[in-house]
């Protein structure tokens, strides 16, 4: 079975009108090359920046929301709606993805569970837990496709959470990210090709386009890698939209050739960190 | 502070007379480099051929754990003496790495935990797992240089057990190991590269040299990754030794700018899988 997936690598301008506007146009074009799915950045329309998470939070069915929602359904397709700062009614803020299905119905909702904390010597620093707030659970959910997980960015930098995915039946994880030219070229493409390997699924990571006139200086680089950790597709810095066709019998065939899975030592990894 | 380690990738003998001899000659060159530590290949003393596994088993205390305690009193260094097959007194054969410190007295042992079995269409096919048990602990063990990890070729695949050495404070990962043709190119360094990455340490790969008569062929590439992913060192498939230093103060410094340890989520990892 074959799932083709539309990456819309966009930069994010300070007026969410005209980043809604931007992702409206590039939404039509991809959607003439017959796409089951669209997939969206982090922070897709907001400047990442902590200052501003609070100024363009929305509650849930917000504009960004109620955009990915009208998109699915107008085109008929899966929209993976990027992330967006989220308030939640005690006023708390989540870095939050929404996944919506071909009749724009909601069918996923994950809250960033790691934020990024980061003071690197000389390059990038950001503290996203200053200002957000955790999310507290694992997401996956049903398409006709299959089973597909879902996380946010530094989400993938931590093993445990990609495998609770694959142990649900993922066999794409879909990745809002949006890592900066710090962490970029040091290891972005190791990271999704690491988690796709060691899981043996697909990892998509959708990431906002280069804005040098932003504070923060997004790595591009929307990428789609295979179970056996090959990049099939990349973008580089600039705005662009990429369409992949993902094989996905390629799970079930690479999990049977190289059996990871089914040699896991749970009775060894039972320790009391997990207790 | 600083660790030297000198790494002797050779190839191996049907010979274990000749494979010893090899082996005294690399390590006495090697030690007159001020090094701190020799690392063996994954079944040094072995043909990586599952038939040759009962042929060549030890008792623990064997030839070749004689070997690498005589190396280490020799040269008063501590000595990863690969891995040898094991066979324990109800038979049993074990793919069993030992460490010994620079009085000669063995202070780790490792019984691979994962087997490896692979079978890709047109490339690799083995199964350790007709012939070998397996291990059930997770090996770590103190230096005067601090904590370090001890693990097999296959195990460094799973990131549970890479995760379960950082947490009881391994600052170094010692892997005896043997990629082939198939599996090296495509995973070799992406395997220790993203394991040092999602753990904050250094990851050390000694493989044996690649031998076009033997019917296993090895990828060689002997390598160390730093904690921030960095190929410090590496060999190509060759008989060689190489002797890299280890700045271990990088292990502090890189887990205080990329907080990961310390933002993992066990409330959420823990699940009915670890229950």
């Amino acid at each position: 079975m074959v799932i083709r997936i539309a990456q819309l690598q966009l930069p994010v301008s300070p007026s969410k009108q005209k980043t809604f506007e931007q992702v409206k146009r590039a939404a039509c074009a991809a959607a003439q090359n017959q796409i089951d799915l669209i997939a969206l950045p982090e922070m897709f329309s907001c400047p990442y920046e902590v200052s501003a998470f609070p100024q363009y939070a929305e509650e849930e069915g917000g504009p960004s929301w109620q955009l990915g929602s009208a998109l699915a359904k107008e085109y008929g397709v899966y929209v993976s709606a990027g992330s967006v700062p989220e308030i939640d009614s005690q006023g708390h803020i989540y870095n939050t993805a929404y996944v919506f299905d071909r009749t724009g119905h909601c069918i996923a909702k994950h809250r960033k569970v790691h934020l990024f904390d980061i003071d690197v010597e000389g390059g990038q620093h950001f503290r996203e837990s200053d200002i957000l707030s955790a999310g507290d659970q694992v997401t996956t959910f049903a398409t006709e496709f299959g089973i597909f997980g879902l996380c946010i960015c530094f989400d993938l930098r931590f093993p445990e959470l990609c495998r609770l995915m694959a142990l649900r039946g993922a066999q794409v994880i879909l990745v809002p990210a949006a890592f900066n030219q710090t962490t970029g070229p040091a290891h972005w493409e190791l990271t999704f090709r690491s988690q796709a390997v060691f899981n043996q699924l697909y990892t998509v990571g959708t990431a906002p386009a280069l804005d040098p006139a932003a504070s923060y200086h997004s790595w591009g680089h929307s990428l789609v890698v295979d179970p056996w950790g090959n990049v099939v597709a990349t973008l580089d810095e600039s705005a662009g939209v990429q369409i992949t066709a993902l094989d996905l019998d390629l799970v079930p065939s690479i999990r049977k050739q190289l059996p990871l899975l089914s040699h896991l030592r749970y009775d060894l990894y039972h320790t009391p960190s997990f207790d």
